[in-house]
């Protein structure tokens, strides 16, 4: 962000940076930053300061929220990247933001340089949004995309995901969905001005797939991408984090490497997407400027809408086709006797799929189901569960095969 | 957009229709608008009620240029959807917005529903932006993605897009590169505040294409689409309009029927893309409304970036992998001819491909050169011209293989 401001002299009459605040700041002074700018390494300098924006890319909950919300109270607008002190804490900072009649922008925490906040609340504000469904996690995409290039054994695309730095040495937050759903929750709240709870975002990790997976999804037409979405319902909205079957030709199914895709259904509109970088240091520093752009415009007679996201609960989802993938110890009857559980729960077989070459005691097939309730599928899968014929537990995933809404 | 102004009474704080101006308007009528709306054959029925507003939705430089500047003179901003009008007029009517102290904003003139300017000016303000490239015109995108996927000639798709209402009886504004040129210049606005004339855009036409031409391209893992771009360079901009061989993985070359994609390159953020319907009432009405709630939200003291175009003018392109597609009247030696003068012109062949099963009387081949100047390839096509065994005009299609900036 101090690259971009000392490089576009044209910005300064706007904007002036007067102090970096860091840990250790002796190591990470730069030389090409102004004199006049101040170095420290105590919030309470820059507060002290009276500074008209605070922008904060600390990232996590503590101490960030007190940061933010000090910066608030004392009357400086924030721009931040932060996802999880947006999904968790969004509604508190923004009433506080009203009351204290300043702003809190976060166009960098959904989707990095992609300029969907912009292009969601004011390029489509005369439309009326009924669902966002995005692949938000960069590093998900990259293994899922090169998993489904190369059939190689997610343990090693992950491990070289490491070593390229686009996956953490935890990779907890990436491949369990809870960054993706971090970020889902903030589009909810731009989208909808609705707060849905983090903790309630329906999630399932990526780590159950194996290079079978793509084979048989490959025999559907299909790949299989992390996708996050959420959608509109009576009385709520539904949505979800988590792989799932989606058309090689679709937008998502052929988003490759780390790159975010998002897709935004309006009733007017129909489907509008943006793609991009999703993270990375100078897309989310063009973000970080933006906002303070529009910060600068934002005269004090501009009308302010109001930026207040009321609580919102998830609803069960509308019937969906799903891909079963069983993994067995071979023997007469394991069809059969699924098909008689899924039968007693109503739901209807679609297509029985079985490549050769894998070894009888470690044998995956796949069923696919036409569209069912979640619960009959859950209680099919809670009644197969005990069946000593599993050499893997087994797994259901969405198949996404039209228009998200 | 009427339409969603009586659905969304939310808006009706901000926005209330006052007037519709029409022709024939005993016939247009529609008994769901508000009794209070003023139905009028006469424009100056509309500005003596000195509106805040006028929305401009006719098409054509004339009489639109007329009743845009009596607008802006009366003090009304203006919303339009008129490409024509801003690619030939914008900077003179944003100047005079300027001098009325009015706003000028016209989101639905480029990409319908895509939220590009928003998306573009103020999400992506914090970069320096160096070129743009997209897909601009959805019928010419109809009739190239069905090509591509059927081998049908183009007079039978370009007849079926005509009866589906995607091509109009007079196709020309479309294939000849018209419309997207005049689309390309608005963008250009938006992206570097500058004025390319409309004259200037090297249009090509798609009419030339056969389904040859998409046979040769698959096997240069390519597909043909009318791709229009334009890049800053010393000393101005380079860019056409017209057909161009792009990668079948690329995403214009994913892009199928009349969708729009546009990619913003941005010397910090890299590339971002926009997609969606490119056209369309509801579209545009969408986009109408959100430029209509924007001027709601721009207060009397809220900053207004200077929105002027400055004139702009196109340089020679950097040098560029060309696809030459011969139709000939075989006999020994023509290969060799055209080597010769290619070669006299320092141009470097890359490839020579010749498909089985076509006449000798009538035959396709292809040469793909390495990047060379434009003026050294336009030098050795009309050195060939005069040859006999030409049996149709040799035709030249940039190969667009790595990103556009």
């Amino acid at each position: 962000m101090a690259r971009i401001l000392v490089e576009r002299p044209e910005l300064s009459d706007r904007l002036k940076l007067t102090h970096v605040f860091n840990r250790d700041v002796s190591r990470k002074r730069a030389d090409w930053v102004p004199a006049s700018v101040v170095w420290t390494e105590d919030i309470d300098v820059v507060l002290a300061a009276s500074p008209d924006v605070v922008v904060e890319v600390v990232g996590g909950v503590t101490p960030a929220r007190e940061w933010v919300g000090g910066a608030i109270d004392r009357g400086a607008s924030v721009v931040t990247a932060n996802k999880m002190l947006l999904a968790t804490h969004g509604p508190e900072l923004l009433q506080a933001a009203s009351r204290a009649g300043v702003r809190l922008r976060f166009e960098a925490a959904v989707g990095g340089g992609v300029p969907l906040i912009h292009g969601v609340r004011e390029g489509l504000a005369g439309d009326v949004l009924t669902g966002v469904a995005g692949i938000l996690n960069g590093t998900c995409n990259y293994i899922l995309s090169r998993m489904s290039a190369t059939s190689e054994p997610m343990d090693v695309v992950l491990r070289d995901a490491q070593r390229l730095g686009y996956a953490e040495a935890d990779p907890t937050a990436d491949v369990d969905g809870f960054d993706a759903a971090a970020k889902l929750v903030v589009l909810a709240g731009i989208a909808f001005h609705r707060h849905l709870r983090l903790a309630d975002v329906p999630r399932r990790s990526i780590r159950p797939l194996t290079s079978a997976d793509f084979t048989y999804a490959n025999r559907l037409g299909c790949t299989i991408r992390q996708v996050s979405r959420v959608q509109q319902a009576e009385g709520g909205f539904f949505g979800f984090v988590g792989p799932a079957l989606v058309p090689h030709g679709s937008s998502f199914g052929r988003n490759e490497g780390a790159n975010n895709v998002v897709t935004i259904y309006g009733r007017y509109g129909g489907e509008s997407s943006f793609s991009g970088a999703g993270a990375g240091g100078p897309a989310t520093a063009v973000a970080v400027v933006s906002d303070l752009l529009a910060l600068t415009r934002d005269g004090q007679g501009a009308r302010r809408d109001a930026d207040e996201w009321l609580p919102a609960s998830f609803v069960a989802p509308p019937p969906l086709a799903y891909y079963l993938r069983f993994v067995v110890r071979d023997r007469p009857g394991i069809l059969a006797s699924i098909a008689a559980v899924l039968a007693r729960q109503g739901i209807n077989l679609d297509a029985v799929l079985q490549e050769p070459g894998y070894p009888k005691d470690r044998l995956p097939f796949v069923i696919t189901v036409e569209p069912c309730e979640e619960a009959a599928l859950l209680e099919s899968l809670s009644e197969l569960t005990p069946a000593d014929w599993h050499a893997e537990p087994p797994l259901a995933l969405p198949m996404l095969l039209g228009p998200l809404s």
